[in-house]
């Protein structure tokens, strides 16, 4: 269950109004590395957890913290979008500078939302939940978390780039310092999980079972060879279980593949002796 | 540029046909973390990168390999679909083989795709290109990739459990070894990435610019102190850098937001006393 | 900002799994009118406002109560997949228990959340912040709010009508009672506002600008005239600022549109006499 | 069944081509609550509808007005298009005109459709069915009507104050005069429902069966009591049945949950002493 | 402008409810090629279209009677959903008829719609206009129609062998009447903007801009010959225009690229010596 | 199983930077009719197909040389970015062709993929399986691949106009050529098909089964007689089965329907004499 107060948990001001950089900063609010994505991953991975209480406790209290990021970028957008020109093409065209304001915004801030900031990216497409997972493999899960963290410091610090304005960078200069925080706990509780159960997801299936022949060889399918060089393909097998080896343009070895004609009741292409086969039922 | 040849990678035969599965088996081709997602995921990271040919050879070798999984699983897809049948609810209830096999189908396999495999996952989801991420950066994509293989290879031994055909496990001891390593291959690159860069993506930004009293600070935002025991909650930062400490609860840093009244052209809500503000073109 | 606490809001525990009902009460936990989409919805209407303080707290006060529904319906959905069975076609024809639970289960609950909740609705549809609507007025989103509290306590009880099993009865007996709270509150929200600005939204646009001769003619253009004993085509309009007329199949006001015919330059199909029209550039 | 005449509802002819405000006229045509949603969902309403022919009559009816309306803005987009520019960056800069046409045109009016409307928003998001709502209780369903429409003409209004082309605002004037007829139209026909149902949907739950201690106590989760003025939060409610109730930060009722560890089949993160669980099948 | 009549075009009428085909027939309601396709993508065309008012009127005719297909299909649905049955598992699975039925239906059907048909596809997809295509140019836009007719015959086809409903397959054979004469004219203004314009699409791109030294090669890039004994291999081209070639394993004709070095203010991975460049503004 | 070699299929080389046609380049990458619609399309009919293998090899060889179409594109995009300026609003406009470049862009090609392409459109709606279709019959199939190939080749004819850099459009002239080549070869193919099966689709759906007094008439269900003088309107039919019939406005075959009203367990509205009908359960 959850508590809100009214106070953000960083400052969230602009200097001045940036209609533009509003539907840029969109991205880290509503796009597929932004807030509500990790908000939403973590929780739901907090939520399904099925075991060690620490890692519960850590999912739910981070994917909290980014509920209150949501809110700060929410009502960061919604400042900059103030008094956010609206008009025609013609009068724009006088202006260079409403021009380019008219020519860069999202109209969605005016139209749909009246200045508000929207649960979109920096294209306009809407959230959706197929950016998330939550696996129920805690290690799997943490590093779909490391990733997103990664990402999404990324895309802030361009943001960063891409501004002047002293009160928007003071707020990224945050999220970006939490970023690093949130890659560091990750990172942490990664290798918490590695030391138990070594680095392949999931450990639990028994080695036996996988073709081994092929666990350790790295196939060059591309032109030239010079991913020949990297650690990947030699030495002992970062699970420390096996040996790399570099094979170049590696033969396939299946077969080609036949299908079997498709029965009359599908309507596939005729073919010269279609096969007799009633429908099944 | 790529060539083709007829032979599969590896066999794709079922022993028997098994429509039900062929269902959830497209969770592993058409999902969010099955085949279209990481051999597009490679390629578009490869064809972007700007950097070390090693990284791009990688990249791009790795994601022509997918290219032949995808193909695998589309031709066992399609032979698990094998004269599936069709019917109709009454005569279905009568035999509970079939009755299972029509509730169990996603219904495309016939009507769509005439016993074909669909580019969709196990839920009948068209597969998105915003499942998959590319940044420029290549610390983050290599994240991005262990993850996706982390995901992929859970997948695809859950799928494992929920079969009894031998020719559907054999390929999938296949694609679990080939997942092995490619969990190998993106830990080892990521391993010669951190050595170069630490950890914390991306590593060109000025520490000086980010708010750095709080990059260190875990904040349980939950309730209990479960998670003041992970590692992330004390001792030096997994970058080196700095220490963590634990903050239960904390206070919030910045203010209750209170936003600018719309201009009137938005006609948003009235209020008492409107700001008179004509429109700025 | 927020802050979680590890107790649910309300009781979420099944007498008994059942994997096929898990799959039903995503709808309410990730679909269109779910509690991830009123949640949203109301916080950013929230963080998006500009006005009355009352109408703000209002929005954020209920949208961080949906959040703790959001946690029920994962935790219950959750417990409803404890042991959820996995198997192939065949042995499942064996026992109608397990085919029953095997047919109608979403595959994704095994194979991609291991036995947790998803953010998707009962198809599988992942949710979409394409559901919400948060417009900056106050009268029209309350509008929206009632909306989605009517839909979905329908959804709840229709939920409620589909189990036997009293664990779930008691929680949705507890969500369609909030549910109640939730309409009667916006009902009363909108009782303000429609007191100060009437019915219409929005309230700010002049009416002289409006072609008020048509602003309340019911046009019947289905055939048959049983529509005409309804309110809506005769006596005083609702706002009180015009009379209900009646139109059967209304004649067209406008012209046949006759459209420019293209330049050259974008290659629509070849008229006898193409305009000479160079690109403008 | 249907029949269509060449007539446009009403005009519309703008006076100039403005290939930007033709982007953004997109969003009442193809937009969450644009004509396309009205049309679409009137009619889904309308033929799914098991009762009273008049409320049939009115769905039908209503609906295809809606299907002329998305004529005559598809017509006026196609106009507004005419003769729309292309051409290079460079080239563009040096005439600001063309420069503010080209940086605010959704490419596809020229690449995709030719210099015709899409059925896209003025983000460029294709219209998708998750926007509409159909659900067989009326009053559920003319909520969501009254929504559509003041949503619609909001945006309307917002659209007639970002364009000085009198062909357009005459257009615009017309369907604002249309919304206010549906406005009050669908509010006629939910109060002639409320008076025979009150106002909680669905009516025919039995009270009983809810948890009637929470159904209106007014649940304030957000810091500070501003919304503790609000008629939500005494006297007696809406539905006449009980009394509202203010609590602020309510405590929570249900227990901590803890979910059952998932069987070993599943591969969720390895627990110390993992449960013995065979599968099911 | 449009005008409804409540008389079906034909019956719609099941024999007997079948909640399971009510799913599978969403597949021509709502589904890629469906009837709610057709409609938008021939009105769309329709309302575009800037020539022949022959072509003009063939198109708006066209997408007229698709409505009222969708009307029908809509009312087949409700129909087929008549008394859906509901319930737990585990009485379904003691009676194998409810618990099929309950296995195969969509639950939408029940929660979301309450017995009325959806605007989505047999797997629960809700339609998109991504679907659809109308560029302007008429001999591309007819042959998308003609695929849609084809693509749609062949599933109604499927659908018809899906069941023994009599009602159910009257339905269809007029659908599928239909849909032969919707074949057969497309065919025909195909036919007639073929002769004018030649088969290549646009037909007013002049031949001397494209690279003409390749225009009719035939580029085998999968292993083997089989498709060298095609008629795309050897012979004149379709458009009588050059002569087919047929090449196998053709070598690649452009280089290896090499793409300049990220600016640092993208902060793509670090190289050795990055590139000094202050961003540009 | 595929292989890759480094060097393009073709040049993918601007002549300087153009950032935003980069985003409009989008379309014919990551677009409804765009090179990776094309490659998955191809690829899919191929692996599903059930019958000659020279059609088989067409369609595997095609979609293997649109990868390489594909590789192109994404090159040529990451090139139009190099230094792609970023930079505030205020800055922008004192420099019309900054300002004309950073109000065109896909905000993403910075933020998101750093300089890289996107799997997006020219409206950055990301890529969708939704927009390919593989259903087994290779007659509905080629059609929709001559559909695609004529879309495609019309989306780059309108790109060749709206770039003036030759670079560009040495590429370009190389995709219409093959373009070109691939119209001609699916157009030969249909051809050979339609000679073994007439023209409508599937063939193998027996002429006695379907309604065929309207098989061959035309509805002309829009005001006037424009369409009369068509092909489609008179004379035998293009299939040679029947004779074209012109019928104006046609009368309904059908009732008006009436649906059964719903049990009392979907909540739907209440109506005056409900009928009585418990749950099947």
């Amino acid at each position: 269950m959850f508590y809100h107060v009214k106070n953000l948990q960083y400052n969230a001001k602009p200097t001045r109004p940036d209609a533009v950089y509003a539907k840029k900063l969109q991205e880290i609010l509503g796009g597929h590395f932004g807030e509500i994505s990790v908000a939403m991953q973590y929780l739901f991975q907090g939520w399904n957890s099925r075991g060690d209480e620490k890692y519960r406790d850590l999912l739910l209290a981070t994917g909290t913290e980014e509920l209150a990021h949501v809110e700060m970028l929410a009502t960061m957008i919604a400042r900059l979008l103030n008094d956010a020109p609206i008009g025609d093409q013609e009068l724009a065209a006088k202006d260079p500078v409403i021009g380019a304001v008219l020519g860069g915004m999202n109209p969605q801030h005016v139209i749909v939302s009246g200045l508000g900031s929207l649960p979109v990216d920096s294209a306009g497409n809407p959230w959706t939940a197929s950016y998330i997972g939550a696996s129920g493999n805690l290690l799997a899960d943490f590093r779909a978390n490391l990733t997103a963290e990664s990402m999404g410091r990324l895309q802030a610090v361009r943001l960063y780039e891409m501004t002047t304005d002293p009160g928007v960078k003071d707020m990224l200069s945050w999220l970006i310092a939490r970023d690093t925080m949130h890659q560091n706990q990750w990172y942490a509780a990664i290798c918490e999980l590695e030391e138990k159960e070594n680095i392949v997801v999931p450990s639990t299936f028994p080695r036996s079972l996988e073709k081994q022949a092929v666990s350790y060889e790295y196939y060059d399918l591309s032109g030239g060879t010079a991913s020949k060089e990297g650690r990947w393909a030699h030495g002992p097998s970062m699970d420390g279980l096996g040996q790399f080896q570099y094979v170049h343009n590696p033969e396939p070895f299946g077969k080609k593949p036949r299908l079997k004609p498709a029965p009359l009741y599908v309507h596939d292409t005729v073919l010269p002796n279609p096969p007799h086969m009633p429908p099944m039922y």
